[in-house]
């Protein structure tokens, strides 16, 4: 893809470009279920430095990503989730612990790509600008990252999944990265095995949409 | 915009609009320099509808949009970013803190829309789904409803600056929202006063880009 742009001309974004962008958008989900071919390394890589495009406070691009290849590493993050999992669903009763026993949570079994993302807490890049009074920012930095690389891969027709059903200390020790990065996310990404526009939890009745109307206040 | 697919047929997404969604990430920029134009209020509101097809924990849909209208809280808001800013600057010494002083890092002064943007870490939506061992995956979902409003306002012509430096507790006392809403962002909203697609911190020469090779790990 071009990287470099005309910096004096702005590109022109046409009807028919916003309504393909609201139907990426729309399209978007999050993906348990994964073919087993492989995705080109190159384009995972492209997608990372695509994803380095979003937003980061003070322009500190603290974005780390941790290609986890290693079958026994693998093996662990896919231990933690299980564990983790079977304490959530410990939570629920009656009906809404047999559903939940039914969702298919993650995609840690086939997805043949998976990347670790942290967030560098103590980068010198941006020199401390606008973090000081919320130091979170630095990593919502990196949710911006990870929503660009998400819609970036969809439309290659690629899938992302988000695991958060993991205890974060124990990712960052399973992986050995400095304990400073703090854990984001863990993504799983692959070719999907089917597409649909309905997400997941919606499709579960787990939960429906809220018409969006009912989160805006005036003040 | 249709907000409506075919639940059945993924869309394509052709190399055309996957190099004009490149050049949407590379021109998106954080806008603090603001035409004083109104921008129609339906437009934000479905700016705001298209954030939400963001992804969220357990689809909690956790975030909750305030528009802030009010004279008085805009210039309250506006005194917190004061003073925080200036304790930020007194961080800085040399050199660093002369470019400090010389950064416009608000549009508080002529910003038409801003809104301030929270995450309900009580919500019951998505029961708890997802978000047990990392809580802040509610906040982190907000966070991708900002990067997705982002681009879709971008490609209306229309600039977003993120203003994090700020009091959050104060923030939460001058919108007068309820306690359980965690301050994640106020947005500046309007038409730019300029267009260039190098970050504004580049231009400035705080912090430059890194390459982004630097920050992918293999385990």
């Amino acid at each position: 893809m071009a990287r470099v742009g005309d910096l004096c001309r702005p590109p022109v974004f046409d009807v028919a470009f916003r309504e393909k962008l609201e139907q990426l958008f729309l399209w978007r989900r999050d993906v348990r279920r994964f073919r087993t071919d492989q995705v080109d390394n190159k384009l995972i890589e492209e997608l990372i430095a695509t994803s380095a495009l979003a937003p980061s406070v003070g322009n500190s691009q603290p974005w780390r990503f941790v290609n986890v290849a290693d079958p026994n590493r693998r093996a662990t993050i896919r231990a933690n989730f299980e564990t983790t999992n079977a304490d959530a669903l410990g939570n629920y009763s009656g009906e809404r612990a047999k559903l939940y026993a039914t969702l298919k949570l993650d995609g840690l079994d086939k997805a043949p790509v998976q990347l670790a993302v942290f967030s560098a807490t103590q980068t010198p890049h941006g020199h401390g600008l606008g973090s000081r009074t919320m130091p979170e920012t630095l990593a919502y930095s990196v949710v911006g990252a990870i929503q660009t690389l998400w819609l970036a891969a969809r439309t290659q027709g690629i899938g992302v999944g988000w695991v958060s059903i993991l205890d974060p200390t124990d990712v960052t020790g399973t992986l050995d990265v400095p304990d400073t990065w703090q854990f984001i996310a863990y993504l799983c990404i692959g070719y999907p095995e089917e597409e649909h526009m309905d997400p997941e939890l919606v499709r579960t009745e787990w939960q429906a949409r809220v018409d969006i109307s009912k989160f805006m206040v005036q003040r």
